[in-house]
C-alpha cells in the first residue's frame, strides 16, 4: 500500500503517518521524491482498511496495490480450474454453449427447447424457474413448478440443467435439483447468498453486477469460495453505461483481463446485454474470438410468446444456424484465442 | 406504449404487430407518419412486457410511458408522505439530520457518538452493526452485540436510531432494534428482502443502488409498499460513473426530478459519495439546497480509529461546526428550496 | 415526435401544446390512452427542436423517433458504401487491416514498420504526424516533418498511409499527403473541422467520441457528408465507462447496430481500448468476429523506445502470428459474421 | 511514478525494468514487499510517458502520482485567482451570477434578456452567437450578426458579455466582442483553439467535456496558460452517465474536489444539466451552497419561442424570484460554503 502525501505536508503530518502504519502492525518505509514524499506500507496489508490512512492530514492518497480476494487469485493458484458437470467440463479445451429459454414457462416449452437445444449441438440446458424481476406486478417465474419443469427436460434431453436461486429460501430448492446454480447480477453482493453457495455442494455460475469492478467480481466469488466451493464460474453479462443502444454494454475486455487475474472459467452472456435477437450472434462470436470458456444463450421455441425477454431470444432456426456455423469455424475447439 | 416501426416496415409487418397487440388484449391505434408508421397501444399496459413487440419483424422500437410502480407514483398519491419517528417528522416542513459512525465498535463508542450527535442537533443516530463488505477477509460489524450498543446508545441519547439489515436472518434482529431499518446499496433488488421489509411494521430506509435507474428505484420501493409498509424512505448515495476523483457521484439532480415522481421523503448521504471528509461538508450544503428532506452524514469521535470508512467520517468538532452554520442559516426550515 | 403529457393535464395544457404545433407548420394528433393523452407530431419533424414542445406546461416528455442524419440513413441509401483507396476496398467484401506504428518518430522507424506491416499482409499504413496529446508537455508529433516520413513509407512500402489531421491549419497538408485523413475521438463534434473534411477529396476515418452516442457519431459523419464529401469511414476505439482494468471500453455492439443505422464502413480500434498489449489481440479477433470491416492496429518495430502509447503497441512478431492466424482462420474474408 | 510489478515477476524482468528507467535519464529505488516488489521512479516524472514502462514484462501497473499540468496547479500557485471583468471580479469574494439566452435570435431578444438580466441583479450577460450543434440541419446561430447585437445589448445594459468560440475561425471575432470567451465543452480538447486563446488578452472560460475528468479539464486550462494567458475560468456543466432522468449529471463535488487542485475560479452551468426548467433552479441554488464562484444561468424572455434550449430557459420571472430569494438567503456573499 501506498501513501501519497501532498507537496506541503509538514514533518509532523509525515511523522503521523509512519506512527500510526507502525501502531496498526505495519512497517513503513518512507520514499522522499523530488517533489513530494511517498510511503510504501509493507507487511500483511490485504487486511489493512486503507480509509485509515486516507484522512490522515497531508496525505494526498492512498493507493492500494494488495487485493481484496486470495483464492481466486492467479498469482495464488495458476492453473485453471476445470469443472466436470455431467460429461461437460467447463473451462477445459473445449468451449460450453449453454442455451435454453429465459424462464420456464411450461413443461412443454422447456421440454421443447431442452431437445432443440440437444438436437443443435448444445452443452447444458438454462431457463429460469425463479425470475428477478425489475417491477413486483411482472411474472415472477413457476418456482417449484418450474424446477419440476426443468428435471423433466433433463430426463428427457439428457442435459445438465442451469437455474437461477434467488435466495437463501430458494437456494435449497434449486440446489437439489440443478447440476449449476445461477447467482444473478443483481445478487452479485447478496453476501449471505453467496456464503450459502459456498456451502453447496453444486458449481456457481456467478453474473458480474451492472456496475460492478472486477476487483469486486473476485471477491464476490472469494466470498464463495472461502466458505469452501471452489467451483465458481464467472459470467459477464453486460455493465449499464452511456450508451442507449444496447440494453447494456457488453465488456469483452473483461475476458482477457480477467485471465491475468484469475484461474476461473469464464463465460460470456451475449442475450441480456443485446436486448435484441439480431444483435446476440455477432456478439456471441465475438464473445468466443475473445476467449471467453463458453456461452449462455437465451433460445424459445415461440419467442413471440416468450412471457419475459422475448425480444432478445433465437428462435430454434437461428440457434440451429449459429450452432452450425460455429462448429465449421471450429469456434469450440480453437485453442488459439484462449 | 408506443411500437415504432421502420421506415420499410412492410404491410404484413405492421398487420401482425397490430394482431398480436390484440392478441394480447389490448387496443392498437396506428399513426402513419410521413415517414414511418406509430403504433399506440392503449389500455392497461403497465403489465404488457414490451419484449415481446420489440422482437417482431419491422419493429424499430418500443416506447414505455408507463411505469413500473402505482403506490410510489406521484400521479396516484399526490400528498408528500410524511414518516413519524418518535417526536421526528421525515418528509415534513423540517428537515432531519441522520448522524453517527459508519460501525458500531464498542459500547463506548456509540454512545460518546450519540451523546455527541444528540447535543450538536442531530435528530437519529445512525450506526452500523452488519456491514456488508466487498472482501469476506474485512470487519463485518459486530452484528447482534451491536444492536445492543446501539439500544443503549438510544437509552442514553434519547435519538431514535437506523440500522442497516443485510439479509433475512438478521432482518428480525434489526427490526426488533431499530427505529428505521436501512437496506443498503447492494441490496436495492434483493426482492426476498424488500418483501420482508414489506411486511414489518418499522419504516424502511432504502438506498438507490450505484447504477440504478429512478425507474428501478422506485420499482423498488413498491416491492415494499405492495407488501403493506408504506413508510418508505429514499436515499440517493451516488453512482458510479467514468469519475475517479471521489468515490462515486452524488447526482443531486435526482431529488428534483423524484419529487416530481414520488411522495416519498428523500434523504442525502453525502458521506459514502465523497470518500474523503474535506468533501462531505460542501455535499451536505448542496443536498438541502437541492431540496432533500434530511441527510444522513457519518461522524465518529476518533476517525483515525475508525475499523471502517474512517476518512469519510467527520470528527465530533467539525459536524458541531456544520450544524451550527446550518442552524444559523436556518437550511433546516428553510422552505424555499423544497 | 410524440408528445406524452401528465396524467393531471389540464385540458388547457393540451390545447396549448397542439396550438403551438400547429403554429410551428405541423400536424398534430391527439391519441388519448387510458391514463394520458399522447400527441403524435406528424410531419417533416427532422428540423422541429424538441425543446420547443418539452418545457410546456403539462409535458412529461418528448419522444423523438426522427434522427438527426439523413445522407448517413440507411433507411435513405441501403447499399453498403465501399471505398476505395489505391487497390484497398473498404467496406467490401474483404476486411482490411490498417497497422503502424502510434506515431512517426523517424524516417527509419516508420520506414521499417512499413515494411514489416507490409510484409505481414497489412493492408494500410497507419502513423500520427500530428498528435493530439492531453498535457502541453507531451511529445505532440513530428509535424510536417512526420508527413514527409510517410511519404517515403508510402513509396517504399506500397501501401496507401492513414494519419490524423487535428485542426484546419494542418489540414490542408495531411489532405497532401495521406490517402485517408483520420479525425480524432477528440474532435468527433469539431465542427469547423469537420465540414473542412467534407470539403476534401480524400476518404476520411472518423473515431467516435469516448462518450458520444451513436446518434451524435451518425450527426457528425452527416456534417462530413452535407457538405459533399461520401467517403467517411466510421471507428469505434472505445468509450469512458466506470471500468478502471482498460482505458476504454470497446463497444464492439456499436458495430452490429451501426449496420442497421448506417451503410458506411466500420473499423475497430482495439489498441487505444486496451492500452496493453496483451489484450489488443483478443479485442482484435472478436472485432472481426462481430463483423467490422476491418482494424486499426498499433504496430512498433521497438515499442519499448516508443515515443507514444508503447505499452499498447504489438511488436512485430505479435502482429506476424496476428495476421497469419487470422489468415489461416479466413477471418479476412469469411463473410458469416459481417 | 511507482511500477507494480507482478509477484511471480522474474529478478532478469526487475533489472530490465531498472534498466530503462535509468536509460530514460531517471533515478528507479526498489521497494521489495512482502509479495511483490514495487519500484518508485524519482526525479522529474512529469515529462515521463508512463506507457514505455506500462509494457515490460512483469510489469502489473504503472501509478502515475504527478500532474499533466504545472501553471494551474494549486502547490504551485496557492492563491486563488481572481479575475476582473469591468466592476465584476470572478474568483473574489462575492459570487457571479451570468445569465441570458441560449442563443441571440434577434437585436429585441437580446436586449430585452439584458435589461431584464441587469434589472434582477445579474453581473453578466450571456449569449451564443455561435452555437455548435449535434446535426448540421439544426439553426447554427447568428454569427457576426449575433454579436454585433450582443455589444448593443452590452450598451443598453452596462452588463459585461460572455459568448462562445467555436473554431479558430470566429476566435478573432469573439475575441474582439466578447468581454470573456467561452470554449464549450465539445471543444475542451480542441488544442489549436485552446492555443488560440492562451495568446488572447481575454478571459476565458472553458467548459469541462461531458467524459473529461479532473485531469484533463485541467491540462486543458494547462493548453491555455502555457501560452500565456493565465485567466481561465472552469465551468462544471455536467457529464453524461448510465442516468436518463437529466441530460447530463451535474458533478458538484467536483467543486469541492477542484479546490483542492486549482487556484483558478469555478463556475456551476445547471442549465444544461438539467434540461428542464423546474430542475436549473434547486441545481442552482446546490451549485452556490457546494461552494462554485458563480453561475451560468439561461434565461429567455420567451422560453416558448425559443429556438435553441427553451425547454431549459428560467423565464425573466423565475429569473427574478430566484436572484431576490438567494440575495434574502446571502448565498452571494456567504463565505461560508467557499
Amino acid at each position: 500500500m501506498l501513501v501519497v502525501m501532498y507537496k506541503n505536508a509538514t514533518e509532523e503530518q509525515i511523522e503521523r503517518v509512519l506512527e500510526i502504519v507502525e501502531e496498526l502492525g505495519y512497517k513503513p518505509i518512507p520514499n522522499p521524491g523530488a517533489s513530494r514524499m511517498v510511503i510504501n506500507i509493507t507487511g500483511d496489508v490485504d487486511l489493512l482498511d486503507s480509509s485509515r490512512i486516507e484522512g490522515l492530514g497531508g496525505v494526498m492518497k492512498v493507493i492500494r496495490v494488495t487485493k481484496p480476494y486470495r483464492l481466486a487469485d492467479i498469482e495464488v493458484k495458476p492453473d485453471p480450474t476445470v469443472i466436470e458437470v455431467g460429461d461437460v467440463e467447463i473451462g477445459g479445451s473445449r468451449r460450453v454453449i449453454i442455451a435454453g429459454p429465459c424462464s420456464v414457462e411450461s413443461l412443454d416449452q422447456i421440454v421443447e427447447a431442452a431437445l432443440a437445444v440437444k438436437e443443435c449441438g448444445g452443452d447444458i440446458l438454462r431457463g429460469g424457474a425463479f425470475k428477478p424481476r425489475t417491477s413486483p406486478y411482472s411474472f415472477q417465474g413457476l418456482g417449484g413448478e418450474g424446477l419440476k419443469h426443468l428435471k423433466e427436460a433433463r430426463r428427457r434431453s439428457g442435459l445438465p440443467i442451469i437455474t437461477e436461486a434467488v435466495d437463501i429460501e430458494s437456494f435449497e430448492l434449486v440446489e437439489a435439483t440443478a447440476d449449476i446454480v445461477q447467482i444473478g447480477a443483481r445478487n452479485m453482493q447478496n453476501y449471505s447468498l453467496l456464503k450459502r453457495a459456498g456451502r453447496s455442494p453444486k458449481p456457481v455460475m456467478l453474473k458480474r453486477g451492472i456496475s460492478a469492478t472486477l476487483n469486486e467480481l473476485l471477491a464476490a466469488a472469494e466470498y464463495i469460495m472461502s466458505e469452501g466451493n471452489q467451483e465458481v464460474i464467472l459470467c459477464e453479462r453486460g455493465i449499464r453505461t452511456q450508451n442507449n443502444h444496447v440494453r447494456f454494454t457488453l465488456d469483452l475486455a473483461s475476458i482477457p483481463v480477467l485471465r491475468g487475474l484469475t484461474h476461473l472459467p469464464l463465460i460470456i452472456d451475449p442475450s441480456h446485454a443485446a436486448g435484441k435477437r439480431d444483435i446476440v450472434i455477432p456478439l456471441a462470436r465475438a464473445g468466443l474470438a475473445v476467449g471467453a470458456d463458453g456461452l449462455i444463450i437465451e433460445v424459445h421455441p415461440r419467442p413471440d410468446e416468450a412471457l419475459v425477454d422475448g425480444a432478445q431470444s433465437l428462435t430454434i432456426e437461428m440457434f440451429r444456424s449459429f450452432m452450425d456455423s460455429i462448429n465449421e469455424d471450429q469456434l469450440l475447439t480453437d485453442a488459439r484465442s484462449k
